[in-house]
C-alpha cells in the first residue's frame, strides 16, 4: 500500500496512528503541502488524487482520499485491533466524538482556510491564532466532559481507537498554535497515555522522514 | 426516538432523508438556530446535547449528536435498505464522497462560521457569498467527475445512499446562496432522480413543520 501524506497534516497523522495500531506496513510518499511547494496541486499528484489533498492511500483498486473514510476502510479490512467499540451505541458515541474533531474543529483550522482568511480578509497572525484557538476551545469543551466521565483507561474502552486517533493530532495542532490545553485535564491524561504507546509515538509529526526542523 | 432538528440545517436534512429511507418514525423537536433565537444554546437544549448543535437523536440510551455518526448508527441498527454498498472498496469510496461534503465543504459554510467572518473580519454579504460558493465549487469539482463516471442509476449503485444523503442538502445550500450548479450536470441529474423519491422530497427544508416562508 502507498500512503500519501505530509508530516504536519493532522489528517495524515490520524491515518499513521491507525496503520501503526493495525501493524500495517506501507510505502510513504511525501507530498509537501507547504505554501511554497503545494505539491498536492501538481498535475502528477492530481492524476492520483483529483481532490488535491492529503492523506490518501493507494492499493491495486485505486486511490482513496479522506482520512475518516480511510480509517473506516482500514477497520473493515483489518479488523484487529478494532478502532471502534463492539456495542452499537458506544460505536456511535465514539464516531460522534471523532466527528466533533473531523467536522467541527479541524476543517476550520486547515491550512487552506487560514490562508483564505489572510487573502480575503487580511487576517493578522493574532486574529488567525484567535480563530484557531476558539474553534478548538469550543469543540474540546464537550469532549473534555465525555473524557472526564469515563471509567476506562481510554475514552471508549481500555484501548485507544477512533476517538484518540482524531484527538491526539488535534491536540498537537492546538499546541502548535500556542495553546497549553491545561483546561482540558482529562484530554491531557488521555494524550499522555497514548504517547506511552509506540503506535502513537512513532506517528508524531516530528518523527516523520519529511519533517523539517 | 426524538429527533432534534431545524428545517434549514443541512446536517439535519441528511438525517431526515435517512430516517425516511429506513421508514423510521420519530418525534420531531424543532430547535430554532436562527441568530435571533439560538435555541441550540439554551440551558434546556444544552442539558440534552452539550455540543449545542443540531441535529441530534434521543433514545432510551441517551442523546447522540453529529449527523455522520447518526447516519452510521442508523445503518448499523436498521440495516435495510443499506446506506452503503456491500463491497468494501465501494463502501470506502462512498464514505469518502460523503466526507468531502461533511468535512471539506459544509463546515466552512456553517451559520456559526459565516457569522464569525462578519464579526471578526467585517465580511460583507458579497464576500460571504463568494466564500460560500468557492468552497462548494472546489469540493464539487471532483465529485462531479465521480458522478459522471458512474454506470449505475445513483452514484454508488442503483439506489441512493450516504453519498446522495450528503449531496442533496449541500446542493440546496448552494442554491440558497445563489449558485445554479449547471456546471455540475451529473450531480444535477442525481438530484433530479432523488427528488422523484418520497424519502428525499418529504425531507426538503420547505416541507418541514418549522419552516418559515
Amino acid at each position: 500500500m502507498k500512503f500519501y501524506g505530509y508530516w504536519r497534516s493532522s489528517a495524515a497523522y490520524r491515518v499513521r496512528i491507525a496503520l501503526n495500531l493495525k501493524g500495517l506496513s506501507y510505502d510513504f510518499v511525501p507530498v509537501n503541502i507547504a505554501p511554497d511547494f503545494s505539491e498536492q496541486l501538481s498535475a502528477d499528484y492530481l492524476s492520483h488524487n483529483p481532490e488535491g489533498r492529503v492523506p490518501a492511500v493507494e492499493t491495486e483498486k485505486g486511490v482513496l482520499g479522506q482520512s475518516m473514510a480511510i480509517l473506516e476502510w482500514l477497520d473493515e479490512t483489518q479488523p484487529t485491533p478494532p478502532l471502534l467499540p463492539a456495542e452499537r451505541w458506544q460505536r456511535a458515541r465514539c464516531r460522534a466524538f471523532a466527528n466533533t474533531i473531523a467536522c467541527d474543529i479541524h476543517p476550520l483550522n486547515n491550512l487552506s482556510v487560514l490562508r483564505r482568511l489572510k487573502s480575503d480578509f487580511g487576517a493578522s497572525d493574532d486574529q488567525t491564532k484567535r480563530w484557531y484557538q476558539d474553534w478548538i476551545g469550543r469543540g474540546f469543551g464537550p469532549l473534555e466532559t465525555i473524557a472526564a466521565a469515563r471509567n476506562t483507561d481510554f475514552i471508549f474502552g481500555d484501548a485507544p481507537g477512533l476517538a484518540e486517533i482524531c484527538l491526539i493530532p488535534q491536540m498537537a495542532n492546538g499546541r502548535r498554535f500556542g495553546m497549553e490545553l491545561t483546561e482540558f485535564p482529562a484530554l491531557c491524561d488521555i494524550e499522555a497515555k497514548c504517547f506511552e504507546l509506540q503506535a502513537f509515538a512513532l506517528a508524531r509529526p516530528e518523527n516523520q522522514p519529511d519533517a523539517v526542523a
